[in-house]
């Protein structure tokens, strides 16, 4: 080895993340708002991972075996675009100059299909950790379901799918209770590919991790089921690599904690304060001066990026080649059909299954929903999900594929433990690794799953989140497991659709739909409640809202009504016709995002102005009031229910049917 | 020592444990829903707790220094009742036989103010947990406040408080992310005089634990700074008494796992079908005649009764007496109010504070709060409060509090860590201990902290929950900080009141409701933009709605704005006069939660009928359709952000002032 040859490289690099550092500083500086402080402090691990081992192609970044990167810490975006710019990643210095304003590649925080490189959106912590499980998760199943042929002619021992996910986190990631809850899966599921680098400096917006984190981390991810590492000198490209080869030797996931110091080389280095606080010009040009860096903000040097670009390249091209050849022989070996890794997707059509059911035939939904769910993985290869240990409740077991588990990844039924805000952030995962995956629990515990539903809005992701046992009508488990307002909750994430489907008919409507779709987030909500046959069409469900039963002669009233409460608006309007000859329309509305997008004169012509019209559902009247004329024209609940038989509880909260009878017939009367 | 006597003891115990069990048994099978797998299993841990260590008194089951029973497993509500009911608190041999029904004493999972006995309502896993370490960490702040004096006439080497608090989990819990959080937050704080008993039993409901949580949960917890001990037979009094009398000797919280079986004594024990499914009549059978009870249903022997109730008795009267004289002398020599343990609150005025400003005067929202809260401890000692590690952004800092920590429990300023869950859970334990508080972050993130709001609002608790950075209007930071939906989805919470204050006087109007109320909790909700004064008295937040500014002479319209948005629409008003002639009205709706409980009268006078109505607010239109005719007249935000300038991320969800200008004037035209 030639000493002299080696310095100069050496040098060279550290040259390469001064740039870096210096880039991403003048971006926090001209923007106005960011976080210096992990520029500082990380630049050294991102430049390790890019150089050393994140296999990518800048030229095809959507590469299907790519390794991901997850900035789980999201506030560190200055500091991913600028390695991403100088990695050769197509952004533009306008880009950098222009970093957090509208229209451009580098936003305040990392966005999914905003910028190339960037595999998924993070910013609120512990999002990411469980997002890249997910994502490691993913890796496994594609890597079992792929497996290295016996007549494989590449004399390489790994598979087809072999990609790491690496994340880089900070303290705040690992306080929240969702990284947590997602290591625990990650390490009972063994996911070895999965490889978080932890930038331990000991500070967070407030201030050191004394007052708030003075846990053993490596102690507590051990006892996960992780492998742990520690490199003292977070500045050092030569600790940082060895310990990731090491972490890649290891058959589990890997947690590298590698001590950092928050704003290196910022007269605030080591303090709070510049965690999120653009360094002033005065710190900007002695930070500078130090790193060897122009005073000409932007600047940056070609020959570096030149030389940055090489080193991401050399260590990544060979497999990218090697791949996109076993890629064909795959595809011409293939028992599934892979393409749905490319967005391309077969066409579904559920509506073309012949069922036929008694006429006295009645079903809880929660087992229709099963039956109709279990059609889908012979149609669909790339259908799995899971529940948050309440399978048995939400009957959302696939009956023929099998359990995945660290002993076989091509199991279907994922178990999530009582992890449901993990389980969100894992289908998240999952959905962008393609997979068109499912979880379930109950509606009333779609609270714990809320953030992770809006970051898959956010996306535009395509996870279907099911929640069973969907009002107070479930009765005696009581009001902590009685969900009211979760549906509001629900409906007011922008781009989610919520389907509240009433019959067999619906629940196949509903998931036609959702399998035709891929841009957004779909929520399935099911009463375990029995309900017969609707004589409808299972399309009309694409209308989010139709007639179900028109009014005979003249049109008194309305009902709007969802899922089960369709079968009682039926009755209602049966015994309101027999006995005060009242003419009603009963409208089903299984998503009131769908009818909200039909054209103006479909809406009116079901919905006339000037018509009586009520809303019956047993949930909160928030969202509802659009369609009625006046709040006592909504038959909901906006109160707790109780612990009681159901009769009782829906009696405590004005919701039995003598009372729905009584308010209707006074309004119309 | 009488060995005859001794095994005679021993002997009866077990039979309390098994008429326990019984009663718990024949609850779920009348009910025909419940738990049965943790009745048969942790029965002893109850017992040997309720009759060896915790200090209550079911004459007083309110008193102040009781120990604190969290069932964080809270399906096992049925083994609960039981032994509250064999422990001699007041519950009914028809409670137990009305379990789940309305109007018993016996609800499916426990509920704050339902039972004697139970200190929290639990049955969302992991909540229990999360608000026991805000009871331990109540109970810390107590104690240190009221020392022993030293003219301490009592030989007894303890504090005036000094109560424990246990705690009953199970796997389920433990899975949960706020759990972790929680305890996380608990080994920082040292909270010594938290024990929890971890029903370890290795099924959940879906199945064995192998499946999930393969973890090793106590190095787990030793990781966190906590003590931890093993019980191998879960069976075995001795053992568990053993156990917690150590647990009592660390200076940390203590997890005891206590290996028990599911189900123990049922033909279906071991499984997960006997966690909650009822056993049948043959079960019932075989288990009673095993356990050498009667076949009666409900049977139980007084004669166990009143053993069971003097061993309870005996081992917390004398503290209980004790007690009673301490506080007497305490409230001689106290120099803080504690009246509020006794639910005795101190009248509280802050409009009668007297504040001038200059007529110029402009502060942003969140610095106002600010202000307003640092004026409140004076007046209210047990005003406490933190924040997930963005006290620094959202400004909620006691700048007289001091820090609260391990190493000084009297400080008023709590560091959460970025643990929104758990601090919403915490705020809830701290509010059974009768602390008025409260816990920060943004707007954006109340999504972690929903599922502890509801349980806020279930057990009619009064924590304040303060969000800022309350709208797309952030800009750069982008559409992950961004709130949207979140105020729809607190607003729709039943029982919860959220406030978005409009300036400093409504800022005071809010937190002088705030801190009158004590039976539901509340949100404030702040931007970080400057406002002006409104020339507005604060009493007028009381209405939740009222005329900020009225019509000149002809009403042309109606505005109804909230926070920042009162400011833009005056200035809309104001422009539209000028150019248009329009004479609008606007209202500030600070509380859209009280205006709604105004009399009728005051609403229509507010808001006539027929008059063109509009609602401003920087987020989703959920829940505001029912002021306004038709959709087109709510100036709201139902999608999602952009990063960038704040102009911007307003221009991209169509809520620029010139947007929201042209859209008035079309409609007044």
């Amino acid at each position: 080895m030639n000493l002299e040859k080696l310095e100069k490289t050496v040098v060279s690099e550290y040259d390469i993340i001064s740039n870096i550092k210096g880039l991403a500083i003048d971006m926090i500086h001209k923007a106005g708002s960011g976080h210096p402080g992990i520029v500082l402090g990380a630049a050294p691990i991102l430049y390790t991972l890019f150089t050393r081992h994140l296999n990518i192609s800048t030229n095809d970044p959507k590469w299907v075996n790519r390794d991901r990167f997850v900035m789980s810490a999201g506030h560190g975006s200055a500091l991913l675009y600028a390695t991403l710019f100088m990695a050769g990643h197509s952004l533009s210095i306008e880009d950098l100059k222009n970093f957090r304003r509208a229209g451009y590649r580098t936003p305040g925080h990392p966005e999914y299909g905003v910028t190339p490189g960037v595999d998924v959106s993070t910013g609120p912590l512990g999002q990411g950790i469980g997002t890249a499980v997910g994502m490691a998760l993913g890796g496994k199943i594609l890597e079992a379901r792929y497996p290295v042929q016996p007549d494989h002619r590449f004399d390489r021992n790994t598979k087809v799918f072999d990609h790491y996910v690496y994340v880089l986190c900070g303290d705040g990631d690992l306080m929240e209770g969702i990284s947590y809850e997602a290591a625990s899966f990650a390490g009972t599921h063994a996911l070895d590919h999965l490889i978080v680098l932890y930038d331990s400096n000991q500070i967070s917006l407030d201030g050191e991790t004394t007052h708030t984190f003075t846990e053993d981390v490596r102690e507590r991810f051990r006892a996960l089921g992780w492998y742990t590492d520690y490199v003292k000198n977070g500045e050092s490209i030569a600790e940082i690599d060895k310990a990731i080869r090491e972490a890649k030797k290891a058959n589990q996931p890997a947690l590298i904690e590698i001590r950092t110091v928050i704003g290196r080389g910022s007269l605030l280095e080591g303090t709070n304060v510049v965690h999120g606080k653009p360094l002033d010009r005065e710190d900007i040009a002695q930070l500078k001066h130090s790193l060897g860096l122009s005073d000409v903000p932007f600047q940056y040097s070609d020959f570096l990026k030149q030389e940055m670009i090489k080193r991401v390249t050399d260590h990544s091209r060979k497999r990218y080649d090697e791949w996109a050849r076993e890629y064909q022989e795959l595809r011409a070996i293939d028992r599934y059909n892979i393409d749905f890794l490319f967005d391309h997707h077969p066409e579904v059509d559920l509506t073309k299954w012949h069922y036929e059911y008694p006429p006295d035939y009645k079903e809880e939904l929660r087992k229709i929903n099963a039956d109709v769910m279990n059609l889908i993985p012979q149609l669909l290869p790339n259908f799995i999900g899971g529940s948050a240990d309440l399978a048995s409740s939400t009957k959302t077991y696939l009956k023929d594929g099998g359990d995945l588990s660290k002993n076989d990844y091509t199991g279907t039924n994922i178990w999530y433990g009582v992890r449901e805000h993990a389980m969100g952030a894992i289908m998240n995962g999952l959905s962008l690794m393609k997979f068109k995956t499912f979880g379930s629990t109950f509606l009333s515990f779609a609270d714990y799953v809320k953030p992770a539903m809006r970051m898959s809005a956010l996306m535009g992701l395509d996870p279907t989140y099911i929640f069973t046992h969907d009002s107070v009508s479930i009765g005696s488990d009581g009001p902590t497991h009685q969900p009211v307002e979760q549906m509001a909750m629900i409906r007011a994430i922008p781009d989610m659709y919520l389907f509240r489907p009433a019959d067999l008919n619906e629940v196949i409507g509903t998931w036609n739909y959702i399998l035709k779709t891929h841009d957004h987030p779909n929520t399935i909500v099911l009463s375990k409640q029995e309900v017969p046959m609707l004589p409808v069409d299972p399309q009309q469900v694409l209308r989010g809202g139709y007639i179900v039963k028109p009014e005979a002669k003249q049109l008194h009233g309305i009902i709007i009504a969802t899922g089960t409460e369709v079968h009682t608006a039926l009755q209602l309007a049966k015994e309101l016709k027999e006995t005060e000859g009242l003419d009603l329309r009963i409208i089903s509305m299984p998503c009131m995002e769908l009818f909200l997008e039909q054209p103006a004169a479909y809406r009116e012509q079901l919905l006339p102005k000037g018509v009586r019209t009520f809303v019956l559902e047993a949930g909160s009247s928030f969202g509802w009031h659009q369609f009625v004329y006046h709040q006592e024209y909504l038959l909901t609940i906006d109160m707790f229910g109780v612990s009681g038989t159901k009769d009782e509880a829906l009696r405590h909260v004005h919701f039995q049917y003598d009372t729905l009878l009584e308010r209707i017939k006074q309004k119309l009367k």
